[in-house]
């Protein structure tokens, strides 16, 4: 593989952008991305995005995006892996650079789920798993979290209030990211207070409805060696569960996770002590618990210890949700896997301020399709 | 980039298969691949498929396919460009290979359009053209190939009855292909007596709604060297046009599809008069003209002269839809772009029987999403 390196990043705040169409939050990244570098075209767009078929009646959004973009000619291609959308957009660039074909790929990862209501936003998202033995039956994805966590709670002992910490540790960081969502503390009342969905998940324990854009620009590194600011792909794995649940014959293990997570260190050539900071997906507390264990932070049993601990905090073991994460940064699906990705790229070049984790060499980003069934793992440093 | 090639294709018939899911219909191309090569799973299952969502309440279908093969931690991709969300998984397919990064990959397409009525798929491919500007304006894919038709009939002096060998010849072809929707020649007069859809566009000129599934196995060469029937993958281009048809300075000069072939051309060293026949994305009489002249086949202007002169018979100077094509095998949408392929594959094999192109060794495949709007452009030899 050529070895590949990301140029430039561009976002939008996470936000309600009901006076903006997909295409003009889609494009402010790369227009950014454009100003920055003197671009005006690239060989390759990668668009990353889950409901626009349903809620925009949009698809064939490569080509769209490009059209709009002026980027006269570009290939351009939608991939869709449910909330893995954003991360499968930036592998698939990745590839085509790291294959030769292609020497600028623009990733990008679109979402706007606040032009429809709620309730068909929860049945579109549903559209993830499976639809005839999940989703027909009225399972809801926080409705199947909640079973997870139940679950997770009574095999290992664990009580809801154990999980706080994830919640308020993605708070805290969001304070400092001005891209986020909820830019307010939380404390462990509110946590406890929080009304829930689907107990034991309550609001708390689950990501906002949001609309959002990110991008990177990603180019072969022999272009760029030497050039200030630009982050390596040092490795990158991808890995799929059974889909369905009820198929798992251990719910409580997520093997996509641990798989994908174990093929990024290998090509990275690095091992779980060697991650300074982890974009986890926290879409749920029992999410990023579950992570943390697959992906060889904690023990089997013991990732709510972690944030117990604080070590999940920006001066802890293993850093989480440093930019605010799902929880409080926010989640516009197909955008999240680019978000993490900006998120990265920041705390290695040491521009987040106050939230700034010292001393980043090495990020690590996860982003998960449907239950722990799509999961893509990138590993970067400067 | 590490070259590449077809080790095995897998088919199923075009037809309306409401006997069967969309899991069902794009596995069995895929279980007949694994039954030729003895494997029982792959590095990567990339998806290619434009209406599942809408019609069948089910999107993240990589992992979905990935589950249902038994592909234990596969990675899993769908991607969709409208109808040439065939083609570009396959393309993603190839570049992942051609990279490095994986050495087996499954490039599948399939579609279910018999599952929704057909007025509510003419609205669902609309959304594959500018939803602001053409879709929600009413206008159908349909009714913009027949503006753009009569615009070059009345440009370049054509008749529609120009047009009839176009299908006459795609119909012919598909009377030897087992797996073909209409396997009944036509003559020029059912052409002429065929009912208007959008006048100058008939139901001859048009393809049918249908259902359909087609998969290739993607591999290093070096692994499969000298290994019977391999059929190695030469060239591969992708460019985009401008998206909505009345931005075009030159709606009568498809440059997508001329910038994709020519990179096609490019990256396999060879040119127009190299190639022995061409697997068009014939979905309207008047795009395989266009393609024919963007691609260098013909003069601009002169398209349907190929036709009426029987070059783009089996024995003519460039074949076109040589098993059928989008008009008389089907056009399932996202599995069009992988049937190209699967056709071309045969042709080099040399088992198409009466249908066979004699003494073919280079044959080019051309899948288009939207009007000339994303084009996928692949050049093949044994």
């Amino acid at each position: 593989m050529r070895e590949t390196a990301i140029l430039e990043i561009g976002q939008i705040p996470v936000a309600d952008h009901w006076d903006k169409s997909l295409l003009e939050i889609a494009g402010e990244p790369v227009l950014q991305i454009f100003e920055k570098t003197g671009l005006n075209n690239v060989d390759g767009v990668f668009f990353g995005n889950m409901l626009s078929g349903a809620v925009n009646n949009q698809l064939h959004l490569g080509s769209y995006l490009g059209d709009w973009l002026g980027a006269r000619h570009t290939e351009g291609i939608h991939v869709e892996t449910a909330c893995s959308s954003g991360a499968s957009s930036f592998r698939q660039a990745l590839m085509a650079v790291a294959s030769g074909d292609i020497d600028t790929a623009i990733a990008v990862g679109a979402e706007k789920m606040t032009d429809a209501p709620a309730e068909e936003i929860t049945a579109e998202l549903a559209s993830a798993a499976d639809s005839e033995y999940e989703r027909d039956m009225g399972v809801s994805f926080t409705a199947m979290n909640a079973m997870l966590m139940r679950r997770y709670m009574s095999e290992y002992g664990w009580r809801r209030e154990n999980f706080a910490n994830f919640s308020i540790n993605a708070h805290a960081n969001a304070v400092h990211n001005p891209c986020a969502r909820f830019r307010s503390a939380i404390t462990k009342e509110t946590y406890l207070r929080a009304e829930m969905v689907n107990d034991p998940v309550s609001v708390m324990d689950a990501p906002p409805v949001v609309d959002g854009a990110a991008a990177v620009l990603i180019v072969p590194l022999d272009h760029v060696r030497g050039q200030l600011g630009v982050v390596r792909i040092l490795g990158s794995g991808a890995a799929t569960d059974n889909f369905a649940l009820h198929s798992r014959k251990d719910p409580l293990w997520l093997s996509a996770v641990e798989r994908s997570a174990k093929q990024a260190y290998r090509q990275a050539g690095l091992t779980p002590e060697d991650i300074d900071l982890f974009e986890a997906h926290d879409a749920f507390t029992i999410i990023s618990a579950l992570s943390l264990e697959a992906c060889g932070f904690a023990e089997r049993g013991k990732g709510p210890q972690l944030a117990e601990e604080g070590q999940i905090s920006l001066i802890g073991r293993i850093p989480i949700s440093t930019r605010g994460g799902l929880k409080a940064r926010g989640h516009p699906v197909g955008a999240t896997g680019l978000y993490q990705i900006v998120e990265a790229v920041q705390q290695l070049q040491g521009v987040c301020g106050k939230g700034q984790v010292p001393n980043a060499k090495i990020a690590m980003t996860q982003n998960i399709g449907g239950l722990g069934t799509n999961v893509i793992t990138n590993i970067f440093s400067l």
